[in-house]
């Protein structure tokens, strides 16, 4: 089964306080919060997320959800989970001030999010897309429709689903068939099949709002066509609380490779009452601003995915006797061998800079509206998601190799994250969906513009590194101004190429880059904060040994993909 | 479910006849066998493969082996299938002559091992295993061991395991605790318990034949004091023929990530009867020669599932639709969207790659008596291992990407492929014990003389790419001689660390390394061979387009891992 979860509080604390030069949170917040308030806020959030989330996750997978006479049923303990989950307030702290929460900073909730998901990924995967919908409601949403939904969700009584895919509408939503027709009474008869509705029905809550992209009449072909609705499971009576089924069935779950304990469901809408959200033909703005938030949350999760399964790694190697070590005294655990020691660092590395990177874009999103870092924002949330979620499908695969053979056994628990992850690269848009976001929308786009600007920012921390003259910093200086001077060149290779094949051939490894760059760079803020403190410690030893290693073994990626990414389509 | 199986035989045809620039199997065999027989067997063994074994595959998985009263049960039709692979006469093709089998050469075994593990990896395991007890016994057992068991290894009657782990002795052999005592009668009372036992009990075959690492009394510690003893489930009666139960018990098998079909067994020995095979103390050089025929016999297996992972894919990839393709007429399905290209590319570059490594080993073993070329073959063995599983793991992983959403529903079956592989990277020594053997014994105890050697090798083809003058060759050459320099770059990083920390601390990346050299290699032969066709059609195409695609996407990897190499072990 799986291993213990073990916050990681203290990477947090210095990524909040220390990491980007200053306290972050403090900045982004207008000093509303501070990086100890939120340090203290990933504490709790840890415990809780530790003693309650933790220990289902091996009994969701076992057991998983299942679904009998029309309804889904979680395993037990989800339910009680779930409604601790609200009476901690933690729902309702996520939530937007706008919309009825406490509206905490994006730079704790990218913390949150690792939390939830590396404790219970299929778990979290409810909240996950209920805050979606949140944030889809709140940009654009009718006062009705807040009053009546809205407020549920944010108060935690009501769960929220997203609704886009069907069968022959999966990556192309203008495919959708799914249509909504107006009745007379102002509301809208759905009617229509959904596929792939992460907690599309469950027991853990009393209702539960699905989101639906759907087609009008009359209305024009491809995505332009698409209105958005709030379906409720139960119709809201007078009073707000839920009363009788709508005509919404679920036809049946996916017996999935992972995430078990998250129900994916079939939907079947035979003209199910429903209610527009915003403009006719303005679905996708209103669900735009849903995946966005999603495909952040899936940076934190494959950030979370992979620290728990580095956990369980790391837990088992260090307890692990076999055979000598070398160079180390007898009685060495085989996290000692140079080559599971390599494994670790590997993933320790990895996960560092993903979950720093994660802080960094809730911060970017925290100060748009100030300091105008939306467009940087936007353009990191394809490269968050996409490159952090291949390499946690990779940083899964190492937990396993570190356990050796006993790594595919099942009740070790280690190949559940393994399974979990796979899922990652796909949902809320895959990997070349991502990509192509990336280089179509934000950087042909621009001319490179803001690529430009990250590049520049990173050549400010290169600086910074020289300044030490220390050999770690020196290093790691050297490596990441010639990985920008690669960034570059790609860069340069694709905005030659323009939207064409040549471009959308190699768009996932110019994403690839760009993470593994980005990655680097928050390695090598970490050294700077590092080598400023007065004395050391056994933390900020290790602290420069990851950024090291990461430098070594995952930023000269780089290069190989800028050659790749040189090359174009191969034909 | 799994998709049909498509047997490569164009390419096992290409490979035997025309890509080393000669009719590789005729030399090899001194004309025994011509690349047109090759090809034949191929043929026949994939219509084997295909109709017979590939079927099974599914339900291998699902409803996978059974333990019941103490005797495993595999799946309906595995009994059956097995009957017919012993009387189709595959069993007796591949032994050597010398234990009285046909002596296919190895070569051809290289293209049967990925026929059989492409159908079916879980049934293609039995056989795997048996195989390499029939190397071993053929090397270092007496006439009477002979006579008893390896002639009924050889008809294909029994089937053989590999009993070397236990739980406490994984990659440290010398921790093994299974004890042998001898008794009056010239037998052994063998007692322990051994675990990971592949194919270590089941109903297809009349007997199994245990070939078990333990320990005599008084033998020194470690793992000179271990040696090796046939113990058959059942002891065979005077007449050969099995009779009463022997002392080894089916305590339990165990649930796993993949390959379902193959029993993995916990086998309790206690006082079994056993007989010694070589010399007391002299366990382990028998049980290399199993080893190292299981370990190559890997790289035939990671060919195969990835094989079979691409196929579906492909086939899914070609029947899809799913919106308008870029520069591509209407209709066009998802295989022509450039990302999913992108995929298939690098799936089919890479499983070529190595598919064709595996002749090339097989060949290299043909010749290692008369050509001196087993120095080259025993550097390669981990090389291929380590490099083509951990890449099936990336390529099976890439077949669930091409799906989609759909790659994650199990019913898919791509899914299988996925776990299946993941053993791969573990089982017969994980890649660290191949990286490690790689550097240990056949790079710095050399001084680097056979890394050299194939260095010199891959130059003379470089030299022959530039007689073309062709746009792809000289890309293609240019690649090479860039990767044959970084090769040789890493390869003097590591012999200037010797026999160190810094040198194990990057013994993956430096195998990986050669393995993606060796795959450019390859597909540089391949080059060579295409563009001396007089005229070209689409396959000749196809594998430019394949070679030059591996040479954008791939090769540029050992840029990368040389510079990981170079940094030595990160402290």
């Amino acid at each position: 089964m799986a291993s213990d979860y073990i916050p990681p509080v203290d990477d947090y604390a210095f990524l909040f306080g220390e990491a980007f030069g200053l306290d972050l949170v403090t900045r982004g917040t207008g000093g509303a919060f501070s990086a100890d308030d939120a340090t203290e806020i990933i504490a709790g959030a840890g415990e809780f997320a530790a003693s309650v989330l933790a220990p289902l996750e091996t009994v969701g997978d076992r057991e998983g959800a299942r679904l009998a006479d029309g309804q889904v049923r979680l395993p037990d303990g989800f339910a009680e989970a779930y409604r601790a989950f609200v009476e901690a307030g933690w729902v309702t702290a996520e939530a937007p001030e706008t919309a009825g929460g406490d509206g905490l900073p994006g730079s704790i909730r990218a913390g949150l999010g690792e939390l939830w998901n590396g404790s219970n990924a299929a778990f979290a995967l409810c909240w996950l897309l209920t805050a979606g919908q949140i944030h889809a409601l709140d940009a654009v949403a009718s006062d009705e429709i807040r009053e009546t939904y809205l407020t549920k969700l944010v108060s935690g009584q009501w769960t929220g689903t997203m609704n886009l895919t069907e069968p022959d509408a999966g990556t192309d939503l203008g495919a959708i068939r799914t249509m909504a027709t107006p009745r007379d009474d102002g509301s809208w008869g759905v009617s229509g099949q959904k596929i792939f509705i992460t907690w599309g029905d469950h027991d853990v809550a009393e209702n539960i709002v699905h989101l639906v992209l759907a087609r009008t009449p009359d209305a024009p072909a491809g995505a332009k066509g698409l209105s958005l609705f709030v379906v409720p499971k139960l119709l809201p009576e007078a009073d707000g609380t839920p009363g009788e089924r709508n005509a919404v069935t679920t036809v049946a779950i996916e017996h999935k490779l992972g995430i078990h304990g998250s129900p994916t469901c079939v939907l079947a809408y035979e003209d199910a009452t429903g209610h527009l959200v915003g403009e006719v033909g303005g679905g996708l703005a209103g669900m735009f601003v849903m995946m966005n938030s999603a495909r952040a949350g899936m940076g934190f999760q494959a950030t979370g995915i992979s620290d728990r399964a580095y956990q369980q790694a790391a837990a088992y190697a260090a307890g692990r006797l076999q055979g000598p070590v070398m160079d180390r005294p007898a009685g060495a655990p085989i996290a000692e061998h140079p080559d599971v020691r390599r494994l670790l660092l590997s993933m320790q590395s990895r996960i560092f800079a993903m979950r720093a990177l994660g802080v960094y874009l809730g911060d970017l999103f925290d100060r748009a509206d100030t300091d105008g870092t939306g467009t940087l924002a936007e353009f990191l949330v394809p490269v968050l998601k996409g490159w952090a979620t291949e390499d946690a499908v990779a940083i899964t695969s190492d937990a396993i190799q570190v356990h050796g053979g006993m790594g595919f056994i099942e009740e070790t628990g280690v190949a559940q994250h393994y399974r979990d992850a796979r899922i990652m690269p796909i949902y809320e848009g895959t990997t070349a969906i991502q990509s192509n976001d990336l280089i179509g929308r934000k950087v042909i786009r621009d001319g490179g513009a803001t690529a430009e600007a990250l590049f520049a920012e990173i050549e400010s921390t290169v600086e910074s590194l020289r300044g030490f003259g220390d050999v770690v910093a020196t290093r790691t200086a050297d490596r990441l101004e010639r990985a920008v001077a690669a960034a570059r060149a790609a860069t340069t290779s694709l905005l030659g190429f323009g939207q064409t094949r040549d471009a959308y051939g190699v768009s996932v490894p110019y994403l690839m880059l760009l993470g593994t760059l980005a990655g680097g760079w928050m390695h090598a803020l970490a050294v700077v904060a590092v080598l400023g403190h007065e004395t050391s410690d056994a933390t900020d030893a290790a602290r420069l040994v990851s950024a090291d290693f990461y430098g070594a073994h995952h930023l000269p990626r780089v290069h190989m993909l800028a050659e790749t990414v040189a090359a174009g389509e191969v034909a």
